[in-house]
């Protein structure tokens, strides 16, 4: 299971020529900021915009086309469809979704299908008659679901936090996989050897790739996989305490690292250790998944996590939503990096405790 | 402080004769319900809608004016203000509003100010731009914040979870005075006398309202109010934790019972108290408020709570928003009952505790 295979993977059809995403990344700005320039709306600075013209000019886009098909939008509305009932994921997808689209005037109208095709399908029909420029789709888990498009045909649609199980599509998600070599780099770097990973469902494919990646940052190690270090379980803290009994509790070497699917997780790992007598981060370091911050600075000590930077993927949806209705049919599958937010719970060194003084240390994905 | 004061209270004005409430209330049906068979509209069973027309006939409801305010609405659509950034407290209300306004063809669009003045006057703006037909206001907190209501002219407004500044808005809260005499009762019943309470910010009305529950049901069990029982701090499980050290690591006797303002207290303090050795429930009982599951669930044993039933106040906030649309305005403040969820973190008895084998056992509000 090679690492590359899961690099980010953009594919445009449709259209020959610079885009819109070349002025941008040409000019060094967002998307929005590119077509703000473009249309001369919102507050610029002057050597912003001129900037964003000056490559324009220079690369040979076309400027009209990105205004026009704004200009002819229908309703400056766009659906967000979710189900995920808890918000947790979504908020901050919505959130960000909503700033991207402000600077276009474009309003995000929310919807809740609870998991529920009736409602969802009741959902779309009032977004239809709503005449929305655009649907998001999101979810409570990034695995793929069925495509909605025969559902509102001539709308653009991005899925974000979700996929769909039709590769005309448009999907983002956190890159699970960088997330969890992330992690276990970091743990490694850290002078630890034997890094337990205490899972989530199967089912979940998030899952599955944050195995793959626990185990390519092992093989980058140069550490053997053994297999009684991976165990499997549901997403509570009840599992990761279990999860603890089952590793520590049996005769053999001990782990000296955790890395744990989810905060909750590591938040159960974390108490069923504390009530072993065994320290965290000196006996055991632990790194979770969410960066799920009620959970992560509830614990003692507060949880070093993995973070999907669930408002840069809305972002990105937003601008994958934009160009398409620009034109720029946007297809296949993106994963945005994750970031690690390291806390105290790995970070051993004097000098990582003392960065504790500052809430958090953000490092880059790989 | 008496508890009669915190009864709810409901003025109607603009209007006399029954409405559409005196309807349903006579049919026992819900609001949505009554508005179903008065516009012959959705799937009713004909006995319930010949018994709402029976209503209507006998008490002298005419059934035209909400048929008709409806008839003229401009849009369907209804915009959802919130300023709750986790969507913790949004998302049931949002769900819920939705559910029934969906009975009426009206969609919910739901717009996050972020405790940003600026934003929410733009978010404002788009939505009167899109002719909305009413508006509701939700927050992350239910103290009074500024009326919107000059903001967006004509267009009803309905406060739930959230309090507006002006006595003729129509503003639906939890009765949290309520649901901590709840709570404090039970432990009563529980044969506990030395109940201390672990609060949140004082700033925060619900928290004051807390306390007269508590304190309003210690007397009505003949308990004198000890002031050394009563704790305030943040809204954070550390919080919870420096609490019991402060309550039990002192000389003199130890509470028997915690009452804690929210989920994340009570886990605290349960963690803190396992830590010295002190069985929860049989050395002491806690009870905590929001009755999140993530947080009640994972603590050991789970953790009661009172419940603030967002989704009964969603469902209210629809009905409330409905009834101002057809002509009759509903100001003042209407305050909902809470539950008691009952689970081991309180239940000391052999029947209690075989409760648990069902995940919940629901108290409803005195």
């Amino acid at each position: 299971m090679a690492v590359n295979t899961r690099a980010p993977r953009i594919e445009r059809t449709g259209r020959s020529g610079p885009t819109i995403h070349d002025v941008a990344r040409v000019a060094e700005v967002s998307i929005s900021t590119a077509s703000k320039a473009l249309n001369r709306k919102g507050s610029l600075r002057p050597e912003t915009r001129d900037r964003v013209l000056a490559v324009v000019k220079a690369i040979g886009y076309r400027p009209n086309e990105l205004a026009q098909s704004l200009h002819s939008a229908r309703s400056k509305t766009v659906g967000l469809i979710t189900n995920d009932s808890f918000g947790r994921f979504s908020f901050p997808i919505f959130e960000a979704l909503e700033e991207t689209l402000a600077d276009q005037g474009i309003a995000v109208f929310m919807c809740n299908a609870t998991d529920d095709p009736v409602r969802e399908r009741q959902h779309l029909d009032q977004l239809m008659r709503k005449r929305i420029d655009g649907l998001v789709v999101t979810a409570r888990r990034a695995d793929k679901r069925p495509a909605l498009s025969a559902l509102v045909p001539g709308v653009p649609v991005v899925y974000v936090y979700s996929q769909a199980d039709d590769p005309n599509t448009s999907c983002l998600v956190p890159d699970d996989e960088g997330g969890a070599r992330l992690a276990v780099t970091h743990l490694v770097g850290q002078g630890r050897h034997r890094i337990a990973h205490i899972s989530g469902p199967k089912r979940f494919e998030a899952v599955r790739l944050r195995q793959a990646g626990y185990r390519a940052a092992l093989r980058a190690a140069g550490i053997a996989y053994d297999p009684s270090l991976h165990v499997n379980g549901e997403w509570s803290e009840s599992w990761g305490r279990s999860a603890v009994a089952g590793l520590f509790d049996r005769a053999g070497a001990k782990p000296d690292a955790l890395f744990c699917d989810n905060d909750q997780l590591a938040r159960g790992a974390s108490d069923a250790l504390r009530e072993r007598g065994i320290a965290v981060p000196k006996d055991v370091a632990i790194v979770g998944f969410d960066n799920w911050e009620v959970m992560a600075l509830g614990a003692r000590p507060p949880l070093s996590s993995v973070d999907m930077n669930l408002h840069a993927l809305g972002r990105e949806a937003g601008a994958a939503l934009l160009a398409i209705m620009a034109g720029e049919p946007v297809t296949g599958i993106r994963r945005l990096p994750c970031s690690l937010i390291v806390r105290e719970s790995s970070a051993c060194e004097p000098r990582a405790v003392n960065l504790q003084a500052k809430p958090k240390q953000r490092v880059g994905s790989p």
